[in-house]
């Protein structure tokens, strides 16, 4: 590709909007440009790249016998209904009408389709198990789209869905997406981590994520400094054992303690440890009808509010307000859940560890002290609602955790029959009995894992491809606009173009040495030739791996040899 | 591919609301399913076509050195409100508010995106010409969506879109484009009509549509039976020359017309020609202001509606009332624009030959003898505003003209500087001075190209792929679930594997044979092998060609090359 034909520019400044480096660098090469907000083109020079990435995709859903096929954008609201997702999910489901006034949705994943195609098309267990996967444009309605290609509205993922006749093959099958998926990550120069998940709004009974590190990532991601337990945030579990089993009386007392409306206050005014008081969180939800969720958690921990929704039924919460929290006869600043009336008590495990807690009255300026669990209250739910921190224990092995930020590549669910049982969507056996099929959904977002490779390869200088997904495998210079030089650059373009070498160059009358070089590094082709009169006086082209310092000058008939030999070694 | 693992079945019975052949055969072949009106999903054997015949899009697309990019599927309503179309263009264009109430659109076609690129991109005539394509979804929302793939609401486009420093370059650019449509066209095996084409909501100056021959395609278009002279309906021309000229008194007279309101009863009762007379034909508008157009034409002819609103200014036209007609003065079947005051008159260039005319009198039961154009009344506008009909004369070579029907496959406009000009979107010359930019858009619908390979290749038992866009190249049919035949069916579908050919094999335990080949007729591969026991009596493998009705048995090991043979007679 000769850059004078090049559609689209690079640019100089760095767009003042743009924080993240991918956003940055991918702007100023050219690569994509937005349309509004999180809404980009894609230039030539970006689509090269997303192009590749999608081949790796193809690449590696083939290899695992997975089928490719295509469904749309545009959803009539049914098929969301079918699923309920047309109620659960906020406005980031955009919902529109056509000219008919009808309802329809703009697809954020395909788990509905999926449904609705296998209700007409499996019917024995003969035609199962099966893995097909598309590479289709999807929108979300974010509400903050931003890091340009990180998180955006519309964006093209590759989903991919396997259909079982059972749990277990569906177990059986799932390591072989996730061996897939690293396999691509690899093939992009990436390596992220694979954590445990929260399933949020695609159900199911398991899922993974894949995560990069990056500090400006959104994904909050909790590892053991000790052992490779890895989840997100939001699923990360802790050991709570505490410290030491606290003794108190017989019997609950209550004892003054004026002023004391943070754990902190009442911790230090009665000298127990944090971890030997009970703390209360006021949660509000108006689905199936108006309730307040009553969250106790030993006074150590926080209570993590996506784990608390899952128990109460993944209905949204808001922060309770103080009529609503008195109304159950609980006192702000001194509740507990004994004595509350009308509230739904869900209690963290960790009120079963540790014997004795002290907790709030419903009584303004005083605590109860010596609470147990079982004698002086019961939560309606028992369960695990703790959110892990850094410094908590490891669930697996006691070390210490760790919380990192990342961005999320890649994320696996095991959805068992969450689409399907509710609507009959079944498959005959061998012996003619009927059973709901299994399933589970893979996705990719191709934009992010662009920006992700950006994200770990540039430097000051520019973008720095990874050899698999880089536009052009050499950025071709040419310093004179006419005479020899000229012609030895022109010859050393169609020669590697006959050989099937993917070029781009930089044959622009324009541009100074300066701004060809600055540009070369900004693209970031692997291999940089160039041809000049000094690089012929001296027996060739000179050649520079955008990932070296080091230039080298090479006989113009050894290029090939010599790209090939590095490309070799960057693979 | 195994087909006992393939997604997606064959149906035996037609589905009921198919009422085009390739509607019925894709979906019977398990290519495509639909999901709502006009919105359909690819089956992994209809996807394979689909990226067959996209293959072939972009081979011809970089062939003409076109550069690949990408550009949203939703845009906001800003691009479009700057282009007008967001107020000229009907319910088609998909309009729709996101969660920030902001008002967006689904993309119908991307002028407005290129222009928007246009401005930031291009500042010197150094980046120009260039030539851009992308291969995206689409979506129209179509008041009828029908004929499965032929006239879809969601789709996918393969628009590409040339950019020029002036018209002149633009126009040396033009065949290069139609030339690869042909390439595009013959790549898939379909032979359609290049046809001067009306320009529709695109505008600009020039546009040619490619129209397969189709007597269920929803466009018209007009041919002459002697020479090559071909155009839409809407845009059609013809020889207006009369077969005499009428010679009449030297001036307008009244004549009683009791009764004749039609031009037939007037021709009829005065004994003179129809091309004697002059036709009124009323329409109203209410763009930019109330308006009523008085059409006038030979009696002859008839008003292309189409060509009249471009005359007005493409605007919304609809039949007037008899009270908007009796208010400018006129009678209707009466009327004439003679005494006409307040409404717009066109009249047809017919009018101007033929001298003397009977026409209205605006009184009821009276007609005028002797009126003539420019002596009696004139047109606001004189122009081309008559529909070309069957048996009409050729405007090229007065030969009769025949009337089809057919299904528009590409369509490439010459659109000026209609999208940068209002905008400033401008470029510098050689001398600094500041120019628009000038644009061509070209585009193919791919699914509609293929369902139109299916309307051309197909018999009374499924769909005769073209060897180029053919799911698999070869149909290989298994009739035993064991032993030998088996055995050796299972050598071969590994053999052609390894030599790198697509095989689909039908190892279905089961189907009857009689099903078997029903299917493979019906999916349509070129070649179907079939190891039997009868065949392998034979010594070998039964070898049949979809578009042939011999079959023949050759050696296992001479498969590969038979195939090849018949391949590139193909081709």
């Amino acid at each position: 590709m000769r850059m004078s034909a090049l559609f689209g520019r690079t640019l100089r400044e760095t767009p003042a909007d743009a924080e993240m480096v991918s956003h940055q660098l991918l702007l100023r090469a050219g690569m994509i440009r937005s349309l509004g907000a999180g809404i980009y083109s894609y230039l030539p020079l970006g689509y090269r790249v997303k192009a590749k990435v999608e081949a790796i995709l193809r690449r590696e859903m083939d290899a695992i016998g997975a089928q490719q096929m295509l469904m749309p954008v545009v959803h009539p609201a049914e098929v969301w209904q079918a699923s309920g997702r047309w109620h659960s999910v906020d406005e980031t489901l955009l919902r529109f009408q056509d000219r008919s006034a009808h309802d329809m949705v703009l697809a954020m994943t395909h788990e509905e389709v999926i449904a609705h195609l296998l209700e007409r098309e499996v019917e024995s267990y003969r035609q199962l198990p099966a893995v097909v996967y598309h590479i289709q444009v999807k929108f979300r309605d974010e509400r903050r789209p931003r890091g340009g290609l990180v998180r955006v509205r519309e964006f093209t993922m590759k989903d991919a869905y396997s259909v079982h006749a059972d749990v277990e093959d569906l177990e059986t099958f799932y390591p072989t997406m996730l061996r897939a998926y690293r396999d691509i990550f690899r093939g992009c120069a990436l390596d992220p981590i694979a954590v445990e998940a929260d399933s949020g709004i695609m159900g199911g009974s398991a899922s993974h994520e894949f995560v990069l590190l990056n500090a400006e990532g959104e994904d909050t991601i909790v590892l053991c400094t000790s052992c490779d337990y890895a989840a997100n945030a939001e699923r990360a579990e802790l050991d709570k054992r505490p410290s030491s089993q606290s003794q108190g009386p017989g019997q609950a007392r209550e004892v003054a303690t004026p002023g004391c409306k943070t754990i902190e206050d009442v911790a230090r005014y009665l000298g127990v440890p944090r971890e030997g008081t009970l703390k209360a969180v006021f949660l509000r939800t108006e689905e199936p009808e108006p309730r307040l969720v009553f969250a106790v958690i030993r006074g150590d921990l926080e209570v993590n509010e996506v784990k608390l929704s899952h128990v109460v039924g993944d209905v949204p919460l808001r922060p309770a307000e103080e009529d609503e929290i008195r109304a159950v006869g609980a006192v702000p600043g001194y509740a507990s859940p004994i004595g509350v009336r009308g509230a739904v008590v869900v209690a963290d495990d960790s009120v079963l560890l540790g014997g004795h807690f002290v907790a709030g009255a419903n009584r303004e300026g005083y605590h109860l002290a010596g609470v147990q669990y079982g004698r002086d209250f019961r939560g309606d739910v028992v369960a695990d609602i703790a959110l892990a921190r850094a410094g908590d224990a490891c669930p697996r092995c006691a070390g210490a955790l760790r919380v990192e930020r990342g961005i999320e590549l890649g994320h696996c669910f095991k959805l068992g029959s969450r689409y399907t049982a509710a609507r009959g969507i079944t498959y005959l056996d061998a012996d003619g009995a009927e059973h709901p099929i299994v399933m589970g959904s893979y996705g990719i977002g191709v934009d992010r894992l662009i920006a992700a490779i950006v994200e770990e390869h540039y430097d000051e200088y520019g973008i720095r491809w990874p050899v698999s997904v880089a536009p052009y495998l050499v950025h071709l210079v040419s310093l004179a606009r006419e005479g020899e030089e000229r012609d030895q650059a022109e010859a050393l373009y169609a020669e590697l173009g006959a050989e099937g070498i993917d070029v781009l160059y930089d044959d622009r009358a324009g541009p100074s040495a300066g701004v060809k070089f600055n540009d070369a590094d900004l693209i970031g082709c692997p291999l940089r030739l160039t041809v000049s009169r000094r690089s012929l006086s001296r027996g060739g082209v000179e050649a520079k791996w955008r990932d070296k310092d080091e230039r080298v000058v090479i006989p113009a008939d050894e290029v090939a040899a010599y790209l090939h030999e590095g490309l070799a070694a960057r693979t």
